[in-house]
C-alpha cells in the first residue's frame, strides 16, 4: 500500500538566512515533484530565527516563526529539525539537545561536524535519530552519498577536491587575469564570492572542515580535525601560477586525504595539478570531488559548492531521505560515518612531516655561475630526484641588467620531512636571496 | 543492536563472463571492508554458466556451479539474484522468473530495462522485490543513485551524458590523430574497447538504452525505447572534428535527454560541444554524465563506464542497498523509476522534428561567386539565424587548382523539421556538390 495519505513529516528549522530560504523556497515550488518522490509530503511548520519579522516575511503566515531555537526542539510535532545556525557554540548544544529530544537533525554544517562529530554522531547513535549532512561537503553535490553508498564496494585509496568556492574562484582569476591576491580577492569581497573576514576561506579552513569528513566516511575514522595539516592561498604569487602554467600544470587549493601502509594522509594546501586532468579545469567558484576506488578507479563529482539553492537541494535530498527510513529499523541504516560504529578503525593520521609527495621549488638566486650546481647538489645528497627545472633570464625576472633570477624546481616524490631538511640547506645559501617558494605537486592517477 | 551476526545474504549470479568475475573478486578481496560499512555480509553462493568448467574455475570450489539459470532461481536459500547475461531474450524470461520466485534482482543489462523495464519494474512492483540497476547506466559511476536520491529535491531540466566508452575512445582517437573513422575503429577493436560486431556502440544504440533509463528516471515517465531518436557516429568525418576545432567545439556522441514546454526530448547523436566545457574534456573510454536540476543548477559525474571491476563497483553498492533494505517496508523504498509507481507522468516524448536545438552545417560547394548568399538566402527565408560562417580557401581543402571548397556555418537555435525543409532547399542547390552534414550543437548551459 502506497503512503501518500500520511501526515506529511514535519520540519522545524534552526536559522533562516540564505540556505533557510533556500529550503524553503524550493521545497515549496517543487513539493509536487518531491512528493511524486517521496511517497510522503515534507512541511516545514516551524521556524527559530532571532529576526522573527525578516523570518515571517520569508516564510509567510501559514508558518510559526520564534525567536528561540528550544521552543521547536521541545515540539512533539516536530519529526526533524534542520541546524542551519553554523558555527561550534550554539549550534552544538541545540543540536545535541534536539537528538536527545529523539529529533532526526539535518545540517550543513562542517564546521561543528569535523570538530564535534565524534560526540555528536554517538549521542544520535544511542537515541536512534540519524543525523545527515549531505550539505555540509560540497553544497549540491551528492558526494557524501557516493561515499558512503555508490562506492561502497571499493577500498578508497584517496579523495582529493575543491572543496572551497572562494578560493578557486580567487585562483581563477589571478590565472586568467595575472593578478595578485590581494587585488582579487578585494574583488572576490566586492563580488560576494568572498565574505568580509574571508580566514576561513583564504587559510584553508573551511576546506579541512571538508576533508576531514570526507576521510572519516572513506577511510572508518573518527572526525579528527586537529590532525588535519591545513595551509591557505594567501602567499601565492602570480609568478607561480604562471611558471606552473609553462610547466603544464595549474595551481588549485586541494583537500587531500589519502589511505598509505604507514597511515592516512589529511591535508589541505595549494597544489600543482597536471592541466590536462579534468580537475584542472574546474573554474570559478564551482567545486569537484575526484575519489579514487580500488575498484571502480577514478571517479569525479562537479557542481555548485555553495549557494542557497545548491545547499538546499542537499538539505532537502537529507530530508527525503529521513522520511523513507525514520520507520527502518535503526541497524539497517547507512552508518553516519559510513562504517558501522563497532568497526571504526584506529588507523592514526599521519604527521605532515611523513607524508610522500612531489614538490614545485621557485628560489630566487643570484644570476651567476655555479648557483643551479650548489642547489641540485643538496637535493642529491638528501636522495631528492628532479623532474623538470626551469631557470628564466634575469632579465626577464629582474628587469634589464638583473642580476637575479627565478629557479624553478619540479621534484619527483619525496618524503615532507627530507624536503624541510633540503629548504633549510638551499635557504643558507648566500646565492638564494629571497624566501623559498615550496608547493606540493599532485598527479592524481 | 547491531546485526553482525545474521547469515549473511545469499547472491546467485546468472552468468560468470568479465562482469560477474569482477563481481566475485571484488566481493572476495574487499569483503571485510564492505561488512564493516553494511553490517551484513553478501555471499555468492550459487553461480549458473554454461561453460561450468570456466565458472567453477572463477569462483572455486566453495560455490555451487551449474549450467540451468533456473537452478538458481529455484533455490529456496538465495536472496538475491544477478542477472549478467544481457540481452533481451533469455535475460528477460529468467528475471521475470526470479521476480516471481520472490528474488530481489541486480542486473547490469540496459538494453532489457530500456526496452522491457515497465514490464519488470511492474512485476516486481507486486511482488515487493527491488530490481536494482546502478550498473546499466555509466559503469561504476553512481549516476542512477545520484538522479533518484541525491538530486531528489529538483526538478531536472536535463541530462547530458557521453554514455559510451567506445564511441568516446574512437571520437579522441580520431580527433588526436587526425584518422577517419575506419581507421580507428579497427584500433578500437584491436585493443578491445571496441567489440567485433560494433554496430550497438557505433549506431548510438547501446547510449540510447541508458539515455531511455535516465530519462524515465528524471521525469517520471516510462520507458520507451521505441521513441528515442538514435544516431550513430559512423558518418563523422575527420574534417568535421577539425573544423569544429577551430570553431572552439569539440564532437562527442551525446545521449541527451531533456523536458521541454511541449514534452520530452530523448535523443542520442553526435553533438558539439563547447571546447572549454568540463564535458568536451573527457577523453578515451570514460563516461561523464551531466544533470542539470533547478536548484543544484548543472553537475557532473564522471569515471569508468565500463570494465569489469568498475561496473562490479555499481553491482555490490545495489548489494548492500538491498542488504540495508530488503526488510523494510516496501512503500518505503526509492521506486524503480525515482517516482511513485501511480505518481508517472504521461509527458509525451517529442518527435526529433519537433526539438528545438542549434546546428553545425558544412556544405561541399562549388568555389564561385554567389554561393555563400544562396545558402544563406535560404536560411533567412525560413528565419534560421546564423551564429558563425568560417569558409575554406578551395586550395585548402581540395589541393592547388581546386574548384570546390567547403562552407562551414553555425546556426542559432531552431526546430529540426525547420532545418530539414533548409537542407532540403540547400541540398538542391546546382552549387551544393556533395550530400551536406549536419551535426548538433549543444551549449550546454
Amino acid at each position: 500500500m502506497k503512503q501518500v495519505t500520511l501526515k506529511p513529516l514535519q520540519v522545524g528549522l534552526l536559522g533562516i538566512g540564505t540556505v533557510g530560504s533556500g529550503v524553503f523556497n524550493v521545497l515549496q515550488r517543487n513539493q509536487g515533484e518531491i512528493l511524486r518522490r517521496s511517497g510522503r509530503g515534507i512541511e516545514i511548520s516551524m521556524v527559530a530565527d532571532l529576526d522573527t519579522a525578516r523570518a515571517q516575511a520569508a516564510v509567510g503566515k501559514d508558518v510559526t516563526v520564534v525567536a528561540d531555537a528550544r521552543a521547536v526542539i521541545a515540539n512533539p510535532e516536530i519529526d526533524i529539525v534542520v541546524e542551519l545556525i553554523g558555527g561550534y557554540g550554539i549550534a552544538r548544544q541545540l543540536v545535541l539537545e534536539a537528538i536527545e529530544a529523539g529529533k532526526h537533525v539535518v545540517t550543513a554544517n562542517k564546521a561543528l561536524l569535523a570538530v564535534h562529530g565524534t560526540e555528536i554522531f554517538a549521542a544520535a547513535h544511542r537515541k536512534g535519530v540519524m543525523v545527515a549532512f549531505e550539505a555540509a561537503v560540497a553544497g549540491g553535490i551528492p558526494i557524501i552519498k557516493a561515499l558512503r553508498e555508490g562506492l561502497t564496494a571499493n577500498r578508497i585509496e584517496w579523495i582529493a577536491g575543491i572543496i572551497n568556492g572562494t578560493t578557486n574562484f580567487i585562483l581563477s582569476e589571478m590565472r586568467d587575469k595575472g593578478l595578485d591576491f590581494d587585488v582579487v580577492l578585494k574583488e572576490a569581497q566586492r563580488l560576494g564570492y568572498a565574505e568580509a573576514d574571508p580566514t576561513f576561506d583564504i587559510e584553508g579552513v573551511d576546506a579541512a572542515h571538508k576533508a576531514v569528513l570526507m576521510s572519516a566516511i572513506a577511510f572508518g575514522v573518527p572526525v579528527q580535525f586537529d590532525k588535519a595539516y591545513v595551509e591557505g592561498i594567501t602567499k601565492l604569487g602570480a609568478q607561480d601560477i604562471r611558471y606552473a602554467e609553462q610547466l603544464g600544470y595549474r595551481i588549485k587549493l586541494l583537500g587531500i586525504t589519502k589511505k598509505t601502509a604507514k597511515g592516512i594522509e589529511l591535508r589541505v594546501h595549494p597544489s600543482l595539478v597536471p592541466a590536462k586532468r579534468l580537475i584542472a579545469n574546474v573554474e570559478g567558484a564551482m567545486n569537484a570531488v575526484m575519489v579514487h576506488g580500488d575498484a571502480v578507479g577514478t571517479t569525479l563529482y562537479y557542481g555548485k559548492g555553495a549557494g542557497s539553492e545548491p545547499t538546499a537541494s542537499a538539505v532537502i535530498a537529507d530530508l527525503v531521505d529521513i522520511t523513507r527510513l525514520h520507520t527502518a529499523d535503526a541497524a539497517q541504516r547507512v552508518p553516519h560515518l559510513a562504517f558501522q560504529p563497532d568497526a571504526m578503525s584506529d588507523t592514526p593520521v599521519l604527521a605532515m612531516g611523513d607524508v610522500v609527495t612531489s614538490y614545485y621549488l621557485r628560489l630566487n638566486v643570484a644570476d651567476e655561475a655555479g648557483v643551479l650546481a650548489s642547489v641540485t647538489g643538496i637535493l642529491a645528497a638528501l636522495g631528492i630526484s628532479i623532474d623538470a627545472v626551469l631557470q628564466r633570464e634575469a632579465d626577464e625576472v629582474g628587469g634589464e641588467g638583473s642580476t637575479q633570477t627565478d629557479l624553478i624546481i619540479l621534484t619527483h616524490d619525496c618524503v615532507e620531512a627530507r624536503m624541510n631538511e633540503a629548504l633549510a640547506q638551499m635557504q643558507a645559501l648566500p646565492t638564494v636571496l629571497a624566501p623559498i617558494t615550496r608547493i606540493r605537486k599532485e598527479e592524481l592517477v
